[in-house]
Parts: C-alpha cells; structure tokens; sequence
C-alpha cells in the first residue's frame, strides 16, 4: 500500500515542459539561449514567475534577506527537507540549468498536494540568488548566506563590471547587506538538503544512463600568478640579457595540464586567463600574469596539484630570472553527499528499474555551499551532449522522467514517512 | 691643410647639451620622459622650436607633404647629402632616441656655417614625422613617405586607440593622405643619407667603446597567431575532451625562444601579446592569439626562424586538436648599410683615435627605409644601460662626443668636395 502510494507519485511532464517553457522566455535571446543574471530585472521576473506557480496551488512564498524565495508545505513544527536549485543563468546561459532543479521542487510539491495523502514532515521549497556569479563573481551567493553566511565586509567591496556595486543592485531589490546574516535562520529546522540538476557534462549520455547520484562536488581553487621580469626592447635586448615574463608563464600554462593529468582523473587543471604586460608585439613582457584552476573532489589532491604547479612555477622562474608570485582568488572545499541521502536516490532509482551511477560533480552547486551546514544529496539527469552554459543546452522530458521521479518519491517517501 | 680643417671641426658640446634640454623640455614628463606622439601637439612644437633654431643661423625650412621638416645649405644644383632623425618618441620615452639624431645634424650645420668654408655639395637636414609609430603603428611614416611612398588605401583606414583616424589628424596639421605621394621628390636629387642615433642597447657600452657602425639594420617581421579550439566548462569537460586552444599556444611562446636561441644571435624573438578567449578562469579557452615577432638582419634567417616556429605550431595545434592561422602584421625587410659610406665613417673616427665597432641594429629607424631608394649609413653613439624608450635613456656628452666628431667631419669632408 506505501510503495503503491509512491509507485503512483509520477510526474506529469507535460506541465513540467509548460513551466520550463514558460520561464524559459524569461531572459530569452534570439539564439535560444537565456540571460538571467544575479539581481537582474530578469532574474526577478523568473523568481515572480515561480511564487505566481506556487500561488496557483495555493501555496503562499517569502523571499529572505538573500533574495532566496521559500515555499513550504507540511505540518508546523515537523523536521524539514529542503529541496530546489537557482533560477539566474550565465549570460547567453541554457534553459536547464538551475531552472529545472526549481521545478523539479515545484512539480514535486504539487505531486504532493495532489496525492491528498498527509504529509509527517515539511518540504521546503528553495530557488537559491546566484547561483552562477556571472556578474559580480559571488557564486553560491544565496546558498552561502543561508549556510554559513557571508564576509560582509569584503562584500560591501564587491562590483560588477560596470562598476555597480553589489550593495547597490540589492538595494534596487529591497535588500540590505547589514541584513544578510539573519537568512541563515532559513536552515534552523532544516535536517537535510536535495537537489536534481542537469549534469553539465556527458558521462550519462555516452554510457546510456539517465539518473547519476551525485558521491561528491568538487573543490574548486584559483590562484592568480603574477611573473615580474623585465619589460625591453624586443630588438635591442639581447635574448640573453631579457626577464621575459611571459616564458616562465607559458612553462606553467603546460605544467598545469601536466599536473593535473598525472592525478588520473581525480582533479582537473585549467588556465583560462593570461595576459602579457604591456602586451605590445615589439616589447619583452616585463609582466605576465595567468589564471590557475585546479578541481578536485578530494581536498589533498587538489591541494597537490597547486603545489606541483606551483613548484614547475617557481623553477622556471628561476630559471628565466623572474620573480612570481601567486594570489588566492577563489576557494571553496569540496563536498561530500551524504550517504544516507545518496541510498534513498539510489533506492527510488532502482525502483524504476534504473541502474543509477554514481557521479562526482565537476561543477559547484548550491548543494555543494549547504554541505557546511548540513546532509545534502544530488541527483543528475543528462545533458544532450554535455552541453552547458550554453544555448544548445537540452534535456528532453525522456531524459529527465526517471531522475525527476526518483526525486519526487524520495522526497514524497521521507515526507509521507515511510522512511526513516 | 684639408686634414686641418676637418681636424678643426669640433662639435660645441654646451649647446648641443642646451639643444638638447630645450627640447627635452616638450613633452617632459614627471618622471623624466617624454611624450611626444605623432601628430601631437607636442610633435608639432619640437618641429617648430628646430625651425627656430635653423633660422638662428639663418638657415630657411621647409615642410613636406608628409610633415617632415627640411632645411639645406650649399650650392643651387648641387649633390646633396641628407642627414638627420626624428623628433617623436613612443609615450613617456627618452631624451635621445631620435633626437640626438636631428640635434646633431642641426649642430653638423653649425660647424660647417661657422667654418666659413665654401661647401662643394649640399647638406640637406631632415626631421622625419612619426619614426615610432607608437600613435597610428605606421612607424617610419615620414622617411617611407619620401623612400617607397605609401599604400594610402592602406592609410586611410587607420585609427588611433582613441578612434581618431590618422587622415583626421593629419588634417589638423594641414597635410592631406592624397598629396603624401608627392613627399617622394625630395630625394630626387639626394645622393645619399647619414644617421647619428643612440644605439638602445647595451653592446658599445660593454666594450668600452664610443662609436658603433652600423653594418645592416633589422628586418622586423610580426605574425599574428589564432588557435581556435572549443571553449568548454573548466569543470566538467574531461582533460581528455577537452580542445584547449591555450596549449598549443603555451607550445608555441616557448617555440619562438627555442627557434630565436638555435640561431645563434642572427636573429631575436618576441612573444609580446598573448591572449585566451574568453578569458575566465573557469573557462576552457576555446580562442588563443599571440604575436610572434623576428627580427634578424638576415632575410633567409628571419624566413627560417618563423618557419621552424610554424612547424611547431602546427605540431602542437595537431595534437591538441586545435585549428590555427598565421597572418602577416608588419614586416620590413633588413637594409644594408651602404660599405663606402660606413668606411667614411670609420675612417674619422679612427682619426679620432677611436676603434670603432661594427654592430648591427636590432631597432627600426629612418635610415631603414631610406635605404629602399638611396646609399645610407648610421652611426651609434653608446646609451647608458642600454636603456631606451624609457624615462631613464640618457648618452653623457662624453659619450657622444666622439660619435657627433666623426659624424660632423663625415660630412664636412663630402660637402667640401675632400671625399670622392
């Protein structure tokens, strides 16, 4: 009779690709991408598109300190899961990403109501602020600030491009810095956290699978290095007499892909980022500074792979008479799943008659900024051609079926309490 | 008696160095630099404070179609020898490059005006406009006007950073693209060209030596490099599916040292821009453009150089699954100095009881140019440190007074009719 109940809890897809469409115009371009950014007009058009979905079933929303809108259902008192994703995209962003997580929540909660059965605890609702940190780099913004809360002091420096301050696009939404801290009180009667996300990658699709379960996000690292050589005369300065810094550089640029291929497949190593200063075609760069990432799921390993890199940099440094020097950007720990969670996605999963797969997460994900705080779990459905951050970005309702009930009968399951 | 009047042609230093301050004083900078760009006003007001000087000794000038400045004495109908520089300098650059070459043709005048005696042959002193190109990158803009003439299709499409074309800022100073080609008549009856620089470097310096003759001026070739792989997510693309256009880029600045070093000092190379597309650090770069620039007094060496570097990298583009093109940014051909007149010029400085040293420029200059269309010899003078295009160049009088001497005596003996 219970796993009837569950085995009746089934998506209707249908309205799960209405919802999807319609936010998908929200921020449309005419390549088919979307562009969402964090405290944008369209990203709170997408959060007013969400709390007009909820209001059809009835169920009223609040927006905390962070901007995060919260949904709830359930009785008063009871333990609480949350469960959701973010609605702002990178720019020319896709369609899936963040979005369906939300309305995987939001379909899930009408599953819920709609199956009349009374629910032992809470589900509560969650479409996290930037997510992606496409414009004032303060990924994970909404999530950290309801997790373990933010260093407000370096974020009153924080500006985008334009020089907009962040204190600023949060006042144009009613929202205060000094305030930010009280959105942690958001987790208080939280036990747990879930989400379903596109996998951004192509693991399932070349294996043929539809439901990853999430083992772990990985840590993800940036350390600017900054060369200081010599700036010369590209003529007059002989090779011997030259600090060029951009030769100690491009040695590094190589050593990261070296590096992080000897991890075998336990870390990822990328320079996205270099300039030559002054960067003239007839002067020796007396500058040269480069962006290193290195991503790993295992603290130690990523932490390996910057010291091999850092010590390939600073013997060619020595090597070219330059000095270097290297500059913290980005940090943020990996995080495990938990187990427990990851049993009952698995569970639900086989359930369907589907062979789950156990995925690390290359990307950073709310889940990934809550897992400080709490047990967390994640489940990926495919991406066609692993297509991310991208226009062409697509998952097709087959795709995601078995994932999204998965999800929703093992948050149905833990609700109905039938587990423990 | 001949050898006694050129033996009695000794350049006064104290005005020269007076000369000199004067015109140091346009453009000065806080730090001790100048800048003087083509076109500027700043340009314009050191033509005009030469003008000035000339008509002190009563001597007429006049300005071209491409703004350079003349001045000549000697006999209607006679043969002419030019001499001179130029009078811009690259931002907050030196004192010297350039206009130590003018101040000691201006100063050359002097002595033969003061000797009184009657000159056989015409001296005709010329301050080119725009030999650094820093504004409009059309360097040797004023000494190719009067040598080959120009691509004025090419000209008229040309831009400063600030988006002012380079037709526009020639109109502010009354000169026009489409009369630039009448600029070449004012070699048709000039024999010859003679050039005193400061050396940029660091080579006569070393030696202990005062006077450098110039054995051949540097080909200067500039191709542009663009790797196109794919732009990724530097998260959950794999190493191994990765098209990262930076890597082969990375290959290819090492590439250009090894190719430069292999031959020997016959030719250096510069990798003086780099960039990754587009440009985050969490970003595979699916873009990757630098320069690569050679220069080498040698035209088979320059064209070895950049194939042994193109091989390379299109090895490495291969292997990392990139496309890459190659496209031409500039190129000057090398110019040997003309062996007569660099045998003039060693012959009075060995006069001097100076030993002086054939040395090749690895810098552009005006004489480059010229050498197109007439015989041309230059002169280097030591710079201290081998600094140049920097606030701190600087040629003590002691240093230059040697190189002016031999300089001024070479060309006194030509216009007195003492050399064939």
């Amino acid at each position: 009779m219970e796993a009837g109940a569950l085995s009746a809890l089934t998506p209707v897809l249908a309205r799960v690709e209405e919802d999807l469409a319609d936010l998908g115009r929200i921020g449309a371009r005419a390549g088919g991408g979307v562009t969402r950014l964090a405290w944008s007009e369209e990203e709170g058009r997408a959060k007013a598109f969400l709390v007009e979905r909820l209001a059809r079933l009835g169920v009223g929303a609040e927006s905390d300190e962070a901007a995060n809108v919260w949904a709830e259902i359930g009785p008063e008192g009871a333990p609480v899961l949350a469960i959701g994703s973010h609605l702002d995209t990178v720019p020319d962003g896709g369609r899936y990403d963040g979005a369906l997580g939300v309305m995987a929540g939001l379909e899930t909660m009408r599953l819920l109501l709609e199956a009349g059965r009374p629910l032992k605890r809470r589900v509560r609702l969650a479409a996290f602020t930037d997510e992606e940190g496409a414009r004032f780099g303060t990924g994970l913004f909404g999530s950290t600030a309801v997790a373990t809360g933010h260093d407000i002091d370096h974020l009153a420096e924080v500006r985008d491009r334009a020089g907009v301050a962040l204190a600023e696009a949060m006042a144009a939404r009613g929202r205060r810095l000094e305030e930010l801290g009280r959105a942690r009180e958001r987790l208080d009667d939280v036990e747990a956290y879930l989400e379903l996300h596109v996998e951004q990658g192509p693991r399932l699709e070349r294996m043929g699978r539809d439901i990853g379960v999430v083992t772990a996000i990985t840590g993800i690292r940036q350390v600017e290095y900054t060369f200081a050589g010599e700036t010369n005369h590209a003529g007059t300065t002989a090779l011997a007499d030259r600090r060029d810094a951009l030769l100690p550089a491009a040695e590094t640029i190589l050593a990261v892909r070296r590096a992080a291929e000897r991890s075998g497949g336990r870390a990822v190593g990328t320079v996205g980022y270099v300039a030559a200063v002054p960067g003239a075609a007839n002067v020796v760069p007396g500058e040269a500074v480069l962006s290193v990432e290195v991503r790993s799921p295992e603290s130690e390993v990523m932490a390996e792979v910057h010291g091999e890199i850092a010590r390939a940099a600073e013997a060619e440094a020595r090597r070219h008479g330059v000095e270097v020097v290297r500059a913290v950007r980005h940090h943020v720990a990996p995080a495990a799943m938990d187990p427990a969670w990851r049993e009952r996605l698995r569970r639900q999963a086989r359930a369907l008659g589907e062979e789950p797969v156990d995925l690390v997460s290359w990307a950073g994900h709310d889940a990934g900024a809550l897992a400080a705080r709490l047990p967390v779990a994640m489940l990926f459905v495919p991406s066609r051609g692993g297509l991310s951050h991208a226009p062409g970005e697509y998952t097709a309702p087959e795709r995601y079926r078995a994932g999204l009930t998965a999800f929703a009968r093992t948050v149905a399951a833990w609700a109905w309490g039938l587990e423990p």
